[in-house]
């Protein structure tokens, strides 16, 4: 209950630091019978892994996933899959310094105000590092709901003031920075370099799309769909907002404006628009659900900081070191996991939902 | 585990619906000796209440809160404090049409879909007035931090682009739309009047500042504060974004404009500026604690909408009864005690974080 | 959490004092669409309810249940189930002077040692009354299992140490013990009238019978169904002991006389003998499930007993007032009620269990 | 939430199956700062370790533990504490012959029927083996409970009828049997040497006594310090009854026997008697708490057994392998662990239950 397990019934806790031996996650609740092996997951660690662009940092890890239970001739068998990822290149030595002051906007002070201490080797626990393990579990999650064709997509919508334009899946993959849009991408790029080029960094917003997903998933009041999704996306450590459908935009628009029209079209009830965001009521309304959230920008900076020591003294402080000079894009697969999670989760949480599906659950075997 | 039940510790469970009986909420882990009693709920429900202004439902509803169990001469005992809210004005005649089309923005549909079939009166459990009992738990949970010196305010930011300019907490009750401007209050209420004549409705913005919370709340990864707080606020109904510090604005930050120097102020640690809103790495800083979120502008209209029939026919409605044309204020009393619950549980949580601090709790009895 | 909620998706929360003005109990996550009424709940109440024999309190209370949300037109919605059950004969002067003393056997000195002081009246929350809101919970239950055709049968097995010799199960209601044994029954009742005569009390065994559970319920590790049983059924006050199947008599058998040799009866596979209770490995198989629970002697005598005042000084006292001198024949329905439960969050947690189910659920819609 | 996670906030997930490359356990909710390393799981491991004595399976397991993550320079961070035991002595070729028929008394029939397939290497999840990743756990939580000056110690009762005479905690370690008393477990040392020699095996009683409890630990009502350890004692595999103080035997006392007169002593409050086994209304009482468990005998026979194939035919099967003639020894381990998991929970969960304790927490920092 220290805050590492997250879900209901496909429920995951995770473990591990950034400069500690491995670090990994223990699903339990994954239903019996779904094919997987490493292979599943590799594809979603290549993508958040480190050292792939000028854009993100130079730590080498080869972030390979091991799968040491919960898995029996290329199948799960309904018990716990204990995933781990072992740290290779610690450099451990690079980070000795920070041990003696709080970083501006890291979580150094409020870590020793919470717990006496801290671990200071990369951050420990709160470095960004501690998201491998939440993406080979999101990559367990996808391959579940690919069973059922629910595809979560997220992707950078923008970096600073550069926006993508247009939202062409095809070009996610075209370019560093997983933006739909390899023009805005390449903008995007040069205003990268050059805030790197200055020793800052920069931020964005992270948008997500889920297709397929059935009407009549979440649950009403505390755990509506948009808040499970919420809790998961801040979750994360540089989220800072989070919206869905029209999102903020929602406050500026008249109730004739935000209301989707239901109509049917191929003889099934549909929405002549989706400014929910495909939820309504905290219940997914079978449309498309679309949410984006702020990713901050790195506060690793090698800009001079004012800051003050662990024994109480105002300094100045370089950070040095391997940091991203934006984390966005390789935020946008941990949030994408972080949904998978939710739908996964809500999924098997929905199947008791009505006593005819119970009972015909239970007498058509 | 059907979502009505939120807060690790300080654990409560709504239940009831628009046109029931009654609603109520039972609270368990509220610790022993706080001095409660209805006095200290009343006030919360009639800032919630409906019929207060020109711009709230003219259902009326004394919403007389009453405390059923865990209160002993005046003091909680430490067991479940139920507290129950009964319905006087449920009109339900003026909902008997509604049960056979889905209203556009509503959970109407998405409840059929998920329990096949629905309680149609006032929208059931997914009427705004499930609230109540929200801010019946809130008020509880406000009083516990009280005796820490913790206080949660929550107040209208903006009605569609009207804003406030100002944050003057003492203006705030001055005027029907909790805005803590009364200049930016008249302009929105003349906004609103508009749409009301319009048969439209508004949203607008809620803004939240807690003040006294020590730094260390929060729990690292999943159960961040900043992501139990967007849960909590985003398991509002008509809430569709949430934000804090610099929220989504950060994402349009540099590195060095988004960090907060730490200095020493008054002999302790704090932050030159305050762009993470109180937390940093999901742990509360010991700054102030500000978020926001959007509020949709009410589904209920009385223009004609296009939707369809349960029975899969498209028609034109015409939503008839009493409804708000904005719900931004009545909102903004249930988010801050939102806030409150998850104050308070983080409070409870956070004491088992130390093993120094476990050993004098039990040897210093 | 602070320990009146239970269960994972089927999941209650109980309120309320012995002496208060109501208990109840809050249902969260039974399936929509069951019918429910007060009726289905009253008989439950009535067999637990004191008053009804020489051998229970004379204590009149009608136990009335009332469903104040989560039914509509005779049917579940899915949404929370309050249940409350008012408090009419609370005779509150009755228990004046026991504020002063910790009676022996009772939760006084415990709760005023967890909680700094208590609510005397009656035992407040530790009083067997609370197990009012278990019953109106576990008729609820009840009624979901008789939709599976699922059924649980508690009994009393024994009192002191006289012993049914029999299982005649329409035998049970023909005594005030609720034994399956008539005759067995007369013998007990001389013996409770003795005790009742010296001012004493007596104990008992109860067991309880689960038919039509199916194969596959209960979750490998910690919530074995055998566990969680164990869990339920001593969490009620006086209830000391629990075994399966054989119990502690298994501690005496060795392998071949304790394991159940599996046999095909009528095509599917079944077992010899039942030595295992029904379950095996912590998850059902498919036979009955058989469990006894160990029952103490009511606490309350009218015997002077030694004890020590809330002030620190030893002392002699006399209870008065209305008591048990057996709550053996009462806590059957309680038992038989817990086990409901555990029974129906069993059913509810099992349907995630495999992949090729989850997808026909969803696809076959 | 299929069953490996157990506590609220002392919780820990376990993993791994009998026969996969390793299991382990996560632990979430440990407080920092308490020191740790591998030296203190070791001797737990070692207990519990098969191949130790005539009694237990030849499988050679080394059983060494590697903490993976959440200490840092010998203290725990806060943050999970990941503990690893490799699987070295596998021989999976040994089992191959099991995955075609169901082995009475354990769970392959009900893991098929749960999950559609099952490991069958060993037993996979539901073998014993599973245990050592408790064992891990729990002497995690007992190095907690030493600096809290709290200790569980868990001894054999009794094999088959033979029971210990004593309870000498000095002779415990002394004999093969974790016996209080070596003459009788000399004794019993015979009785199982009888029953492996015929192929057959034997099962017994667990006491566990935990000294230095403080008074107010366990929550009312359904989360009773004796329903979960009970809960906790009854998902070992093996174990098919539990009772706390008096247990069974309660239920043929009179209230006058079986009530403990309070008194006072060295000026505190305490009690003449200890029948209630330490806990009084589900909370620990300040005195020595003390229960036990039935073990039943060792499922794996060698004898000829009546069994049906997976594909339904009757047949007759001799199990070989390795397999110990009696687990009770092993398990005492086992049990001791799991109590010292819900003692460390259940002052944690404590630590919230008065407005006071709350108010100094915070105050007197």
């Amino acid at each position: 209950m220290a805050g590492s397990v997250f879900g209901n019934i496909f429920k995951v806790t995770t473990w591990g630091e950034s400069h500690g031996k491995a670090l990994g996650v223990v699903i339990d609740g994954c239903p019996a019978g779904l094919a997987l092996s490493e292979e599943d997951i590799i594809p979603y660690m290549q993508r958040r892994r480190p050292g792939q662009s000028d854009f993100s940092t130079k730590r080498n890890e080869s972030d390979t996933p091991e799968i040491l239970s919960g898995v029996f001739e290329g199948k799960t068998t309904g018990t716990p899959i204990s995933i781990i990822i072992k740290n290779s290149d610690q450099h451990s030595g690079d980070y000795s310094a920070i041990a003696s002051y709080y970083r501006p906007g890291h979580a150094d002070f409020t870590f020793d105000e919470k717990f006496g201490f801290r671990d200071p080797r990369g951050g420990g626990r709160s470095s960004g590092r501690e998201t491998a393990a939440r993406v080979a579990a999101g990559a367990v999650a996808a391959k579940f709901l690919s069973e059922l064709s629910i595809k979560c997509t997220a992707y950078t919508l923008s970096i600073g003031d550069i926006k993508a334009e247009k939202t062409d899946f095809s070009e996610i993959t075209q370019n560093a920075l997983y933006m739909p849009d390899n023009e805005a991408a390449a903008k995007a790029g040069e205003f990268i370099t050059k805030a790197k080029e200055n020793g800052d960094s920069v931020g964005g917003v992270i948008e997500c799309r889920i297709d397929g997903v059935p009407a009549g998933l979440g649950e009403p009041v505390f755990d509506k769909m948009s808040a499970s999704l919420a809790h998961a996306v801040m979750s994360i450590g540089a989220v800072k907002g989070f919206e869905i459908g029209e999102g903020f935009n929602a406050a500026r628009l008249s109730g004739h404006e935000n209301n989707d029209a239901f109509i049917i079209k191929d003889g099934s009830v549909s929405k002549e628009t989706n400014h929910s965001g495909g939820i309504l009521g905290g219940i997914s309304d079978g449309s498309q659900i679309l949410f984006r959230c702020a990713v901050k920008p790195t506060p690793s900076i090698s800009m001079t900081q004012k800051t003050v020591t662990k024994d109480g003294k105002e300094t100045d402080i370089n950070i040095t070191g391997r940091h991203d000079p934006v984390i966005v894009p390789r935020a946008a697969c941990v949030v994408e996991c972080m949904a998978d999670l939710v739908i996964a989760d809500a999924l098997l949480m929905n199947m008791s939902s009505r006593m005819d599906k119970v009972i015909s659950f239970y007498t058509d075997r």
